[in-house]
């Protein structure tokens, strides 16, 4: 069983043991992503592009975006979940998609 | 090597092949990552949460949010990539973390 | 009757006039106005900050940044319309409370 | 003088008396949007929509929500500070834009 597949039931089983599946509708779950994209794009909004570098990164400040990372990916995890989606087959569709989109330069 | 592993190589030779390397800034890709949140709840506004259910999504609009939810993941495995994020590791680390915050009720 | 109460009206009738009310619900006007705003970072998210200033926007991409922006906007009206909000009071009020957290420097 | 425009200077005095200028680049603003708009929605993530009309809200959350809403047009109105942007006028010409994408039904 793949790595994803692991993390879906890990989410799933957290989820389900605190009875948040009433809660977890995609729609809900689409709002729950939005929201932690947020908190993860205010964490960079006032550094420059060079201050965003992970060397830059104070530890406290690397921690603090690598849980909003894990927020954003955890509600990923429940809306594929909830939704039947496999998402590495979508990455890997959507890559697909985008190589006629945007040819390769080398 | 693991499955996110694995799509994090394919994301990065897709972003190289491509030239992509100078805008993809943490900055940058947490944007990019909003961005496509951004266009994720988007998809569900108008639904009630019944009607955001998987069943009764019309097969094209699924098809649009799969491919919302693969952009999504496209750039978190690139922030990840870029700032050496190991996104099974934070999401493990985050759902610990949360266990505490909130206590199961069965 | 001021600026910002006049632009709820004329959101309201533009609203109204297409039976839109039965949509737009707090919670469905929020995720408009994520969806937007998801839009609008994502026109800036492969600019540079120097980019990103308004003498070196094309006048094309500035039309495009200006309509996100409305978009925005109109949604946010709707928002204080239905839940009775009075926007320029609370961004007051909101200033007033920033006052004591960011103390001016001159 | 419009009470936008009355905001607007508001917003840049209390910017400029804490030297925020050099931060508040068009596409730092940007962000800063996204990241406000992404803690609006996540207010009401898990409400139904019902639950979230504005006679069922707490007045703690219902504050809360009002304070989100604050932040988002206090960023949008510095975005239009530092672009010359009139939001009346952009709102207004949205609106007409969207006139012939969705014709009135009554």
């Amino acid at each position: 069983m793949g790595e994803l597949e692991d993390l879906r039931l890990e989410t799933r089983a957290f989820a389900e043991a605190r009875d948040w599946g009433r809660f977890h509708t995609p729609k809900n779950l689409a709002m729950a992503i939005a929201g932690e994209a947020g908190e993860l794009v205010a964490e960079f909004r006032w550094l420059t592009p060079e201050e965003s570098d992970g060397d830059r990164l104070t530890p406290e400040h690397r921690r603090a975006i690598e849980f909003e990372m894990a927020d954003v990916l955890i509600f990923l995890l429940r809306l594929g979940d909830v939704l039947d989606v496999d998402l590495a087959d979508v990455v890997r569709a959507k890559l697909a998609a985008n190589e006629n989109r945007f040819p390769p330069v080398h």
